[in-house]
């Protein structure tokens, strides 16, 4: 019952936002009696947490894409955001990124979501400095600035075309990401 | 009390978000009777397309940078986005942005604040263009990019910075904004 509070707990909170979901959506989303919630998380803040981290594993998947040695690493780079981008695509999904809706949300509303967002953020960038100091390294790109800086760049800047994105509730944003953001960055 | 509600309502929507206040939320702040806030305001909701029409206009001094023809074109759009940099830190605004904070939570809920952010947006980026589209002419920018489509870019790239300046409370991620991707996305 935990495994089904937290998935349809993603799905809610995903869709509707922190403060826009009751405990109640969730228990009634997921066919669950409605005290049976606190049998398994302390409180909806507590989900908020746990769901953070669920959505993290759930996306890592496409990093290994970057690590695919066979492929050199800009290319790995590109890779990884047109799948990500792709993903968004396919699923119709105009729900935005949940790390970047709880990041305006609830950021000053929760620290211990806060914080959990701070682990997610920094293990993306974590997997996405090796992919550029290798790339640095060959001399593919420029080293006036660290690996760890542009990862946060790129990341940032990835987070506003999916912010514009549920605005036109349309993929163009991370189009224009892919094929303006990324060759201006990557230099 | 419609200004009050509306000056109270644009501080309390910008800190607390939008699902996490109620009407009460305001009128308590603004000192007037709960029953007054419908006088003025049909709902919340109709409050919250007020209340970013009034940021966007509180917002829209700073463009006067932009028209400053004394100044070469791409140093009016470093100032600009300079000068916006600096009040927030100025102001230890840890807020963010309320168009980016409302784009994520209530695009999706909203089809009439959504609207606005969508007006807002485009005559965020109305403002732009001219000044790129000068800096094209002037072949101090390149023209492999529309004068529009890089004003989506430059917009896009600076929510994701505020977002994350959110996240980690502190003004650094802007910072590498102004000294790393400005420099990377105007070329």
């Amino acid at each position: 019952m935990r495994e089904q509070l937290l998935e349809t707990g993603l799905d809610t909170l995903h869709r509707q936002g922190f403060n826009g979901t009751s405990v109640q959506d969730i228990t009634e989303a997921a066919g669950v009696p409605k005290g049976s919630f606190y049998n398994h998380f302390e409180s909806k803040e507590a989900l908020g947490v746990a769901v953070v981290r669920r959505y993290v594993q759930d996306r890592s998947r496409h990093m290994t894409i970057l690590a695919d040695h066979e492929v050199p690493p800009l290319k790995r780079v590109r890779r990884y955001f047109a799948a990500m981008a792709q993903q968004a695509a396919d699923t119709g999904d105009i729900r935005g990124c949940l790390i970047g809706n709880f990041a305006t949300e609830l950021s000053g509303q929760s620290p211990v979501i806060r914080q959990e967002l701070t682990h997610a953020l920094q293990g993306w960038t974590d997997a996405l400095v090796p992919v550029l100091v290798e790339a640095q390294q060959a001399q593919h790109l420029s080293a006036d600035v660290s690996a760890q800086e542009l990862a946060h760049l790129l990341i940032d800047s990835w987070e506003g075309a999916v912010l514009r994105c549920k605005v036109e509730q349309s993929g163009r944003p991370l189009e224009r990401f892919l094929t303006h953001t990324l060759k201006r960055l990557l230099v």
